[in-house]
């Protein structure tokens, strides 16, 4: 690994400390939720967390990228681009869950190498960084095997997406699997490199889910991919599928293809 | 309050210390799961922790009865009977998701009474007690109004119930709230007591369900009641509606009801 790639690891870690400690007092707090143009939620927790890592990497690495959820984008051609999602999940957020997260990514010419997953109120951070096994809270954790598809747990965010346009693909998926739970956001992926969940999907995420979503997934020995199997890279991976065993993932791309 | 209420509500808390002291370091640990006649998951931490609580309540009260989720009832038409569930929401349990909780019950002539709603990861407890403000952690909470229907956060367990003999009515209401969430649990009870969600329904709950919940719900300020509107007692919950606000509540019912 260079050493670029450490100290951008340790200032991914930074970043993620220093969301947490805005977000964290305004969990479970009366809050102001505001819709957005596309009707998904946003407060001031989403806001001012973010404010506070583009104010961060401005002063760090001022030559650098971001791409936020809720500030779009500046700089986006850089090499190195930070892509950010304050609080993924915020449906969570606003109901007093704490399975949302922070998401951070980092991309050289558009391919994610540091990836943190970060639930503040409970104080869980997965860290992916390209080519380094991924750690949880500091220590070192894989996915598992999976032997049959049918003993698989899987993790999506949508019973409505069952009805999209993207319906008959996840219905194949989903009904194929021992287990599954609805409403999942970033946090399942970190639920599956610790070898708890054998299948995350999702067929709406933005480059500032799943650009940190892969070094994390793929550090920790699983597989993800765009639904045609392709790497994940900025522009490649709103639909998504992880998984823990390789086999699982190659299994589970053809139901998805049908 | 009667001397013999603050007596079980206390009593209530150690079951849930002590089933939690067994469950606790049984989470995201390598743990057997196998799959009961209806093909619902459970493990030793289950079984574990619903014979602790027998094991005291035996100790403690010989004369009451016990109905527990996963060793059946003992003396279950005596005048105080316990109502256990070690785990509710084992599929969040065993995918490594710190949302379930131990539920414990008690009915009088099998009217609920005493409710405890118990996270025992991050240490999350509802008590709630006829006739006295829901606590949480020991501090009273209550629900929240709720002005419009079209506002309201709702979370279910089924996407898959969806499409059951219940579907309709699921859909005709979970299509009319602002927020929907699925793959809930008795978790979701405790959000909404404590004014964080608007409307939990579920379609299929168990007697070891239901009556923890209702006296955590209505302490709370909350209304909660079968889909025909008729009070939680010992047989009638199975389909429950719980909601914040009392109009809610109502228009939540016409919903139902088509």
């Amino acid at each position: 690994m260079t050493g670029d790639l450490q100290t951008f690891a340790d200032f991914a870690g930074e970043l993620a400390d220093r969301a947490g400690d805005f977000i964290r007092p305004l969990f479970r707090q009366p809050i102001e939720i505001v819709s957005k143009a596309d009707e998904s939620p946003v407060t001031e927790a989403d806001r001012g967390a973010e404010r506070v890592m583009r104010g961060l990497i401005g002063e760090r690495f001022p030559d650098h990228g971001i791409v936020g959820e809720e500030f779009g984008a500046e700089n986006p051609d850089a090499k190195w681009v930070w892509h950010l999602d304050p609080i993924d999940g915020t449906k969570s957020f606003i109901t007093g869950s704490a399975q949302f997260v922070t998401l951070i990514g980092l991309t050289r010419y558009g391919k994610p190498v540091v990836g943190v997953i970060n639930q503040p109120v409970n104080g869980e951070r997965w860290l992916g960084v390209s080519g380094r096994p991924t750690v949880f809270n500091g220590r070192a954790v894989t996915t598992r095997a999976c032997a049959d598809l049918g003993a698989a747990a899987l993790y999506t965010w949508g019973a409505e997406c069952l009805e999209g346009e993207n319906g008959p693909a996840l219905r194949r998926l989903t009904e194929s699997v021992g287990l599954r739970r609805f409403s999942a956001d970033g946090y399942a992926y970190g639920l599956l490199a610790m070898g708890f969940v054998d299948i995350v999907v999702d067929d709406d995420l933005k480059p500032h889910d799943y650009l940190a979503l892969a070094p994390v997934v793929e550090g920790a020995g699983g597989r993800i991919s765009d639904w045609d199997g392709r790497a994940i890279e900025f522009g490649v991976g709103a639909r998504t599928l992880a998984c823990g065993d390789a086999a699982i993932h190659a299994r589970a791309l053809e139901l998805l293809r049908g």
